[in-house]
This record gives C-alpha cells, sequence and structure tokens, in this order.
C-alpha cells in the first residue's frame, strides 16, 4: 500500500516537472560548446569513461559485501546494491546535486547550494550534465559503503531509507563544503590557512569515503553486532565470507573502477597529470595490500586473503585525496601506513570497541579516508596546482606548508563529527521509530529469506555454521 | 565428422578470400584519415571504447541468464553465450555487415544492402573497420538475447544455427532498414511522415533489443514451456535461479556497458550530447529498477530481486532508441514505465500466453524495446538533431510532431512482424528438421551433462528441486 | 618475524628514496607536454584507459584459474593473484622499468638497462609515468600466465619469489630485447634481416604471453603433476574445475581487456590503425573458439566448455603480437590455426609430456605466443609501418621479405630458450633450497586451509572428489 502510493506520488512529480522543463536551456546540444573549446571532445571523453568505471566499482562493491558475509544474506546484499544505486542517482537528481553544486548568495552559499533541484534551471546542459553524472557515480558510493559496515541485521526498508538520506543531505553537504564552494574550501580563513587554497581532497578520501565509512560506523554501533559475533567471554568471532572468489573478484573490479575514480577527478584530459595519478594509485594499493598481507603472515602465522583485500582498498582510499598532489614515492608510503592502519582499525573495531563492521568498511574507508586527508597534507610536493582552474601550487607538511596541514586535520576533523553525528542522530531516529534490526529469528534464519522470500543458492546444499554449539 | 568436414571448409574459403584482398585499400593506415579531420582520433577513441564496453555485456548476459537459471545448465549457458559472440563476429563479417550497410541501387537498396561481404572491397579502411567493430558487437547483443529466452531446454546445435540466422539475417536486415539507409528510415513517405527525418532509433531498442526478444518469443513459443514450469492446473512455478549474486553481477555488468551502448552509438565524441544520453541512461534505469521493486513489494509483499534487476534492464532497453533525443525528466518517466511494463509483461507471459521465458528475455527486451520506439516518437524535445549528420531536430508528439510519432509506431510494427514471424518460421524450420528440444530425460539431468558432458560445479552437493512431488 | 624484518626495510628504503626525488623533474604538471602537443590529452587518454583495461584482466586470470580448478585450491588462487599484481607493481617500480626501459651505453644497452631504478632520475614526469603505467599492467599478466601452470601444488611464499623474480627480471631483459632497444629488434644485424626493423612484437605474443607460458611450463616441470592426474597406467586424468561459470566470465574479462592489451599498444590514438587491431583482435579469438569447439566435439563427442575458452585466449594470444600489421582475413586464419594449436597443446603435455598444467596455459599462453610471432613473420602485408615512429613499412613472408621471417623465427627461439632456461633454473633454485611443493596431506587437504587457513565456501556441503576410488 505504502509502496503504491509513494510510486503515485512520484509518477505525479515527474509529471508536473516535465512541463516545467525551460524550452531553451544553455547549451542542450553541445554546439556551442564545442565551437568554444575544440579541448571538449576529449575532456568528455575522459570524463565520462572515467565516470563509466566508477559506475561499475558498484559491481565492486555488491561482489566484496557478498563474499565477505553469509549465502543466506547474499540477496539481501545485493537489493541493497542495485536499490541504493538506483535510489542514489534519483535523490542526486532531486535534491543532491543541488544542495552540493548549487549556488546561494553570501554566508549561505559557503554552507549549501539551493538551486538545481531535479537538474531543473540550467541543468539541461551538456557541461552541467557531464558534470551530474561524474558527481552521481561519486554520491552513490559514498552510500554504498554504508551497506558492508551494517550487512546481514538491518531492515531493508529501513535501509532504503538511510540510504537515501546519506545521498540526499550528509553526503553533498559535506561535498560542498569541499567541492562546492564551501567554507572548509572556500572561506578566507581556510584559504589563508592553506595557503591560497583551503582544504583540498582530489578525489575523494574525505568527500566519499570518510564520510561512508563514518556513517557505516554509527550505523554498525547503533545495531549492535550481529548473533554469534562475540563469545560469551567477549572475544570476537571471524564469521567466515561464504564465497572468498567472489570478495577477490570484487577487489579486482573495485581496483579497476578506481583509475576512472582518481584518475578521471581531473575532470580534464588536458590535465596530463592523470599519468602520475594513475602510477600513484597503483602503487598506494600494490604496497597497502603487501603491507597487509605481511602483517597477517607474521600475526596469524599465515597470510590472509580478506584483510589482504582490504589492504588493495585501505591504499586505494588512502592515496585517493593526495594522488595529484603527491609523487610516486610518497604513494608507496601512504600505501604502507594504509596497510598497517588496515590491521589496526580491524583489531580496534573487534577487540577494543566491539563494534561488529563485517566487511571492515571502516577500516578501509573511514579510517583510511581520514589518513588520506592528513596524507595529502604531508606529502603533496609543490609539482602540480589546484585543479580545473589554474591555482597555486599545492604543498604539504614536508615541504614546509603547516598551515596545509592544519586545514587538512580540521577538514577530517570536521568529517568525523558531522558523518558520525549525523550518522548516530539517523540511526537513532529510526531505530526508535520505524526500527532498524530484524528479529533475531530472522536472522538466524537469513535476511533472504525473511527480507526478499527468495534464497540465493537454492541448487546446493547448505552448511549449518555454529559458533561454541550455536547456530549462527 | 560433421565437425571436420564444416571446419576445412571454413579453411578453404579463408585461403581463397586471402589472395582475393586488394593490394592496395581505402585507408588501411589511417594517415589519410588523420590528416583531413584532427577530431578523428577523439572520436576513434569514443568510439572504440564504447565498443569494447557493448562487447563486455556479453559477460553481463552470460551472468544474469545463468545466475537466474539451475545449476544443472550453467555450463551449457556459458557455451552457447561464449559460441554465440564468436559466431556472431563471423557471421557478421562474412555476410551481416554487407546486408546491413553494404550498398545497393535504386529500390533495392531500401531493402538491403549487397556489398562488403567478409569485409572484402573496401573494407579495409581505419573507418569502415571502426563502423564494422562497433556494428558486430550490436549485432552479438541481438542474437544472445535469445538465448536467455530459450534456455534450459534447446539442443545446443540447433541453438547456433538460430544463432548464426539472427546475426547473419533477421537482424542485419531489420538494421538496414534504420541505420543503413533503408525504407524505414530514408524512403520519401517515411521521410515526410517523420519530418524530415522517417523513423528513428538512436542506440537500438527496436534494432537491436526489440528484434532479439521477438525472435526470443517466437523460439520460447516453439519451444514450449520447461518441465515442470506449470502445475496441472495451469498456474505457473517460479523456477529459482541457481546464483542471484551472479545474477545481479550480471545486471551491473549489463548496466556499465550500455553507457558504451548508448553514449557511443554518437559514434563520434564531438557530439557532446553524450554527456545527456549517459545521465539519461542512468535515470531511466533507475526509474525502472525502484518502479519494479515497489510494484512487487506491494504485489508480493516483499521486494523481489530478479525483478528489480529487470527493471534495471528495462529501463535501459526503453531509454536506448530516444537517449539522445529527450531531456531527464522525460527520461525518469519513461523509466517509470520500463518498470511496469516489466511487471505486466511477466505476468501476461506467465498467466495468459502460457510461454516459459526463463529469464524475462521478451519483457526486458521486447515489450521495453517496442516501448522504447514508441516513447522517443513521444517524448524528443528538439534540441537536438539527427545524430551524424547535421539533420533537422527531432521532435515527438508531446511537443507537436504526431507525423513522427506515427513513423515510431510503424517501425515498431514491422519490428515485431519481422522479428517474430521470421522467428517463427526459424524455429518451426528447424522443430521439424533436426529438433529444437532435448529429450525429456537429458532435461531433467540437466543439459551441462547431456550436451557438454560436464557438470559446472562437481566440487558441490546439489539438491534436488521437485514441484509438487516430481523432479524438475 | 620474516615478515616484520621485511616490512621495516621497505619502510626504510622508501623514506630513503623519498628525500632523493629531485627538486626539479622534467614535466610533473604536464603544462609543457600539452603546450608541444595538442594530441597529447586524447593520446594519454587512450593509453590511460586502455592500461587500466589491461589490469582489469588480472580478474579475468583469476577468475578463469580458479574455475578450472578445485574449490579446496580457491582461496590460494586469489591470493596468488593479489599478490603477484601487487609485487608487479612494486617489482617493476623499484627494479623492472629499469632493466627494460632504461638506457645504456654501447654493446651493454642492446643488453639491459641501466637507469630509472624507483622510477628516481626523470621518472617523474608525465609521459615517462604514462609509459611505465602501460608497461607495469604488461609485467603484471607475465607474472599471472605462470600462477595457472603451477596451481594447486605450490608453496605460496615460493610462488611469490618466483613472481617477484619474473616481473622484475625475466620478463623485462627479454622485453629490452624486443621494446627497449635492444638486440633482437635494435641490433645491426636483426635490423638487416628484418628489413630495416629487426623482429617486432606489437602487443606482446612473445615477450608477455610466450614468455609467461614458457616459464609456466618450467615451473610445471619441476613441480610434477597434481596427485591423481595421472592413472597407474599413465593416462592422464580430466581433474574438473570447481565453478565453469566463473571461468567463462575470466574468459569474457579477458576478451574485454584484451582490447585494451592490442589496441592501446599503439601507445597513441592519433595511430588510427587502432580500429584495425580491434577488429583483428575479435576476428581471430571468435575463429578460435569456434576452431576449438568443433575440434573437440569431433573428438570427445561433445563441444566443450574448458576447451572452447582456452581457443578464445589462444586466438587472443595468436593476433597479439601480429594485430597491427594483417588484414582481417589473416587474422581469422591465424585463429584458426590457435584453436588448432590448443587442441594439440593440450594434447602433447596431457598424453606425450606428462606434465601437468591445471588450466591450459601453457598452450594458450606459450604454444600460441610462438605461433603468434610467426605469424606476424608470415602475414605482415606492407600496409602498416614500424609503431610510433614514422618506421618502414612491415611485411611477411607472403609478401615477400624471408628476412622478417627468418627474425621471428629467431625472435621466438630466443624467447624460449629465454623463458623455459631460465625457468628451470628457477624453480631449480628453489626446489633445492626453498622448497617449491606443499606435502601431499596439504595438497589432499587444499591448499586454502593449509597455506591461509580458511575455506572459499564454508557455507556449502563439498563433495569428496576421487580417481581410482583414491582421494585426488
Amino acid at each position: 500500500m505504502t509502496g503504491l502510493s509513494r510510486f503515485q506520488l512520484t509518477l505525479v512529480i515527474c509529471l508536473l516537472a516535465l512541463l516545467a522543463v525551460p524550452a531553451v536551456a544553455a547549451d542542450p546540444s553541445g554546439a556551442a560548446t564545442l565551437e568554444e573549446d575544440s579541448f571538449a571532445p576529449v575532456n568528455f571523453v575522459w570524463t565520462l569513461i572515467c565516470g563509466f568505471l566508477v559506475m561499475f566499482m558498484q559491481a565492486g562493491f555488491a561482489m566484496v559485501e557478498t563474499g565477505l558475509t553469509r549465502a543466506k544474506n547474499a540477496v539481501n546484499i545485493m537489493m541493497k546494491n542495485l536499490a541504493d544505486f538506483s535510489l542514489g542517482a534519483l535523490s542526486y537528481w532531486a535534491v543532491g546535486f543541488a544542495l552540493m553544486f548549487g549556488t546561494a548568495s553570501g554566508i549561505t552559499g559557503l554552507l549549501v547550494g539551493l538551486d538545481g533541484f531535479f537538474l531543473l534551471g540550467n541543468g539541461y546542459d551538456v557541461s552541467t550534465m557531464e558534470l551530474w553524472f561524474f558527481q552521481m557515480v561519486f554520491a552513490a558510493t559514498a552510500a554504498t559503503i554504508v551497506s558492508g559496515a551494517v550487512a546481514e541485521r538491518t531492515k531493508f526498508s529501513t535501509y532504503l531509507i538511510a540510504s537515501i538520506a546519506i545521498t540526499a543531505l550528509i553526503y553533498p553537504i559535506y561535498g560542498h563544503w569541499l567541492w562546492g564552494g564551501g567554507w572548509l574550501n572556500a572561506s578566507e580563513f581556510m584559504v589563508g590557512l592553506g595557503g591560497g587554497y583551503g582544504a583540498l581532497d582530489f578525489a575523494g578520501s574525505g568527500v566519499v569515503h570518510a564520510i561512508g565509512g563514518f556513517v557505516g560506523l554509527a550505523g554498525a554501533l547503533m545495531l549492535g553486532p550481529r548473533i554469534g559475533k562475540y563469545r560469551r567471554d567477549g572475544t570476537p568471532v571471524a564469521i567466515p565470507g561464504h564465497a572468498l572468489t567472489l570478495a577477490a573478484l570484487g577487489v579486482f573490479i573495485l581496483w579497476f573502477g578506481w583509475f576512472g575514480f582518481n584518475a578521471g577527478s581531473t575532470l580534464a584530459a588536458t590535465e596530463l597529470r592523470i599519468s602520475i595519478i594513475a602510477a600513484n594509485t597503483v602503487l598506494a594499493s600494490a604496497a597497502g595490500a603487501i603491507t597487509t598481507m605481511l602483517i597477517t603472515w607474521w600475526r596469524y602465522g599465515k597470510p590472509d586473503v580478506s584483510m589482504t583485500g582490504n589492504g588493495v582498498l585501505g591504499g586505494l582510499v588512502a592515496i585517493t585525496a593526495g594522488c595529484a598532489w603527491v609523487n610516486p614515492t610518497a604513494a608507496v608510503f601512504i600505501g604502507i601506513v594504509a596497510g598497517i592502519i588496515i590491521y589496526l582499525g580491524v583489531w580496534l573495531l573487534d577487540w577494543v570497541l566491539h563494534i561488529d563492521d563485517p566487511v571492515g568498511a571502516v577500516s578501509v574507508h573511514g579510517f583510511n579516508g581520514a589518513w588520506g586527508l592528513l596524507a595529502l597534507g604531508i606529502f603533496a610536493d609543490g609539482t602540480y596546482g589546484v585543479y580545473v582552474t589554474d591555482g597555486p601550487l599545492v604543498t604539504g607538511l614536508l615541504y614546509g606548508n603547516a598551515g596545509f596541514f592544519a586545514a587538512q586535520a580540521i577538514s577530517m576533523a570536521v568529517n568525523f563529527v558531522w558523518a558520525f553525528g549525523l550518522g548516530l542522530a539517523l540511526f537513532a531516529a529510526l531505530k526508535y521509530t520505524v526500527g532498524i534490526r530484524v528479529s533475531a529469528a530472522e536472522e538466524l534464519q537469513g535476511l533472504d529469506i525473511g527480507e526478499h522470500g527468495v534464497s540465493a543458492y537454492p541448487n546446493f546444499i547448505a552448511t549449518e555454521p555454529t559458533v561454541d554449539g550455536e547456530k549462527v
């Protein structure tokens, strides 16, 4: 019933909006843009194909998340990933893009954008739509990160509400502060502090990953751990994933897509720095993977595949903020630290905080996202400027610019407070209204049957996993 | 024996053809083309990379089809997908491209092309080969759609013959009528009716998807339903797919590849409209997914993952014809209708027509392909012209051009008659000669053993699914 | 303990290297390069995106290798693939690139490069980094090929050492001889023999695939066959793969990535020959697939999926050397021969040499890599020149240049001696020091538990495969 009425409402909104489209828009055919700039085609090709790669990361997230969790929840995880990308696209079309890249006068404009809802106004222009497309796939990435942290116990309907809140509000507002002319990047105070450019985040260690990771942390905290995750004595149990081949496939897909994520963030192929961005991206991730692999080998006696995969992803997240401004040696160093953070982060959540993050999303995206912001403040070597515009060269702590490091630290702290704080508020509000967690019976049976009425693998005989003799 | 002789014949043909290649061809090195047009490199990069993405959709089709069917037929489905892409490439090289994009004088040229077989003549030219490559991956897509509709019961050898017939004949001839200078697009009557451009289909809602979907409908009808699909009282049984994670992966792969399918169909990056095409593509698919999800939630009580995945694909198919000529709001609307069509189409086949289409290919590609042709005729908003050439702006019913809507309706009707009619003739001819269906014993055991002598998952213990106590 | 100290060492090296980076490098921002060459953006876009596609082939190799082997070794295969790409990137950054593309004076320069270790010197330049990125993903491909040939019985730690040796030494030195100004391509003798260009290898049938395949042959020989591979009477047993859907997915991913591998090897979109390269690539692979399928149908009575997949890959490997210099008809012919080689190669290893290559890597990459080098020497048709520079047109035996065929045969022989010889030395050295093979007990239990302490599919009940009543 709810389904139907929501659906009818959408129909009506669409029809009304359709009539409101202005007859003449900026440059919907692209002819004028081409006339002005003969590099426009190559820049469009670069930005769009990189955007396609970022979209494909959704497949990677889905595979990593399902591979690292149990077969009985596999359908639920697929549904969450299909739905959050779809809702993300629609939310970002309706609301998110306007808040993030819209304009507003005076002090308001430092906080939030306020025009371009539903891409009306000047939205119907080849350049605006190019930007919208690239930014939309980023917004959906932030949402999908949360999915992993709250896996295997969240009500599907509630998850959808949280997902919309992230792409429509939490993500775009912090995004505005960094990328849309907001205060962290463009206020007089921050510009002065940073040395002419305020806080920066090239491709979104903070804007995308830390936001997603810290909202996920709040979600995992509010939900509580999965049944069986902790023994009676409080020691954590490693609940094994049901298909490590799919998890590894997911890592490779994310790795592939990340080149679009990072190098594509120039939004222009005329920025030939894209080759260095790609090289930094692969070096940091390789260093992260090998570091985590060696640590697990040393600590557990055997090299661990889930952790190594997360080492790849941690390296990728950590280089994302600084990929355009650091050199390859620094990228290797950033990746090594990222790999250490993966190990420490998982240990911290599992053993100290007792927060159950089934896929390691908080360590990968949250902690390494924060590290990425700081690393940029440390290693930016002054060989490349502020992107898109011909801004000043970006220089970090190691090259004498302590102010920029301070700006990055502020951005990192604001990121945590905003994402974790709003995440707590969001999940608390949901918890005490519609509820956020499925029943224990449903959790034990699996969310696939409970939430979706099907099993992911009906042609195979399943095992009955137990912890201390009890079904989990 | 047959295998060998066919193989020897191929060898001989190749050797003969090799000798016939002209010593001097148009521009095989590309130097002259580059000299003439400095945008040629960016246009080649765009078209080729988008073509690679379309090729990758084969992986998506394979995953969706196998994920939504049973484990005992998984190898057969992989073989069909490997073979139909390979045969498609060779058929389209030998015959299809010549029929579709070849020339012929006078009235014949409105019906079919007649030169360029085996890419001889002027084929060995960088521009011709670029077009061939992009069109070949489209032709293979049309063939592979049929595979899903006839899954789990078709003889492999017969399937190969049908597949060749589609890429060599059925697809390219209708394709010629729309894209190769044929009558639906270029005859005086249709050009007058449409307002200067005849019937259109930007990226192939009709040419690729409806053709594939309606040939598939004919195949599914001629084959009859799988054993166990209908209870004795005639009610349909949902036979569950064996790996919904792989099915969802397939949806993501198709989604990713579809950006190449739609935006790449400009064949030129200088058409900056590509950004709007990409945005329309994602908006329609997102709207389709959410619409179908909500309908299944409302009707079945729980949101259904297979249907939601098909909602994504239905939205993609429906926007394919009009993606370049409609605005984003219209794209959302087209997607919503596509999602409704998915639900109604599956209901129509399952409950009314009693035609067994294991993966929903007819609803996704056939019915939504037809809707895509009509939607273009309704929503084209006159902000963008006929592609490649500087043709007139394209305007639909909603903007006052009823003639163009009529042209689209004619194209849709012709599409159905051509594809379903030839499909029936093809499968009937095969049925009464070589046979189209495996034995009941083989179907129960699974086609993997029967047709290929192997099992897809020999290391796992399989369940024995039953319907009303009987093995299926 | 070892893990830690190695890790600490890496940290120290990085920090030292960081300080050594020159303050001013060639063109780290890319502004000067853009100023000089307005085609630089489109050439960078082409090369980088094709490089991303080559990187994604890692996912394809992982899926093919795991799909064609047993579930009990699936995690080990994932770990090998994650680790060898990561180690490959770091080795090629530290050592490999310097040996392959560095310079050295006089006769030494014909043998090996000697500068640019750790990308220091002029490495920090947008053009150098573009080349590094594209070449790095190729180096990692060579390493990963070996993984398949030695699957299901190799100690993980030993595999890592072998993998580093390949990307740091074996691959780059032969690569230098062909692509880095070394003797096979650039010595006076070879240039005279070939007709102005020495031995050639457009995208690496020899440099990448035959090197990987023949090192793999050496590894498989030194390891001996898996337990159960041969019956007591010496007849080989086909040990079935555990997930043929994943294997087929891997083939599709490799197919997709190969377009980047081949067409991207122009390193420039201004070489419009890229369209012919893409078309040749698809035609050869399609011909290889259908040929192998028909042979297995004829010989085994049923078309075989693993062999058909390897037919695709064999066709891809065989066209890789000549893709830029032959015409489409020749590509079909090269693919047909490749498909025959797949069948004969598997027969030769299984029945004659009794070498156990679980995934067919030697036939796909070794034998077809060698065939690719020869095929280029036969079919090059003189319509396209030596790449990058404006070199002379390349002509093969069929067009009258027997000298070039001789040069290619020399290159092929050197390739085999170098790769198989060093491979034997490497694996022998490892065998008699650290050991190369896991214990029989661990092999029977599976390497996932023995080497990594986890199972890939803990939620499913596994079968207990046997050969002649004994567990395998």
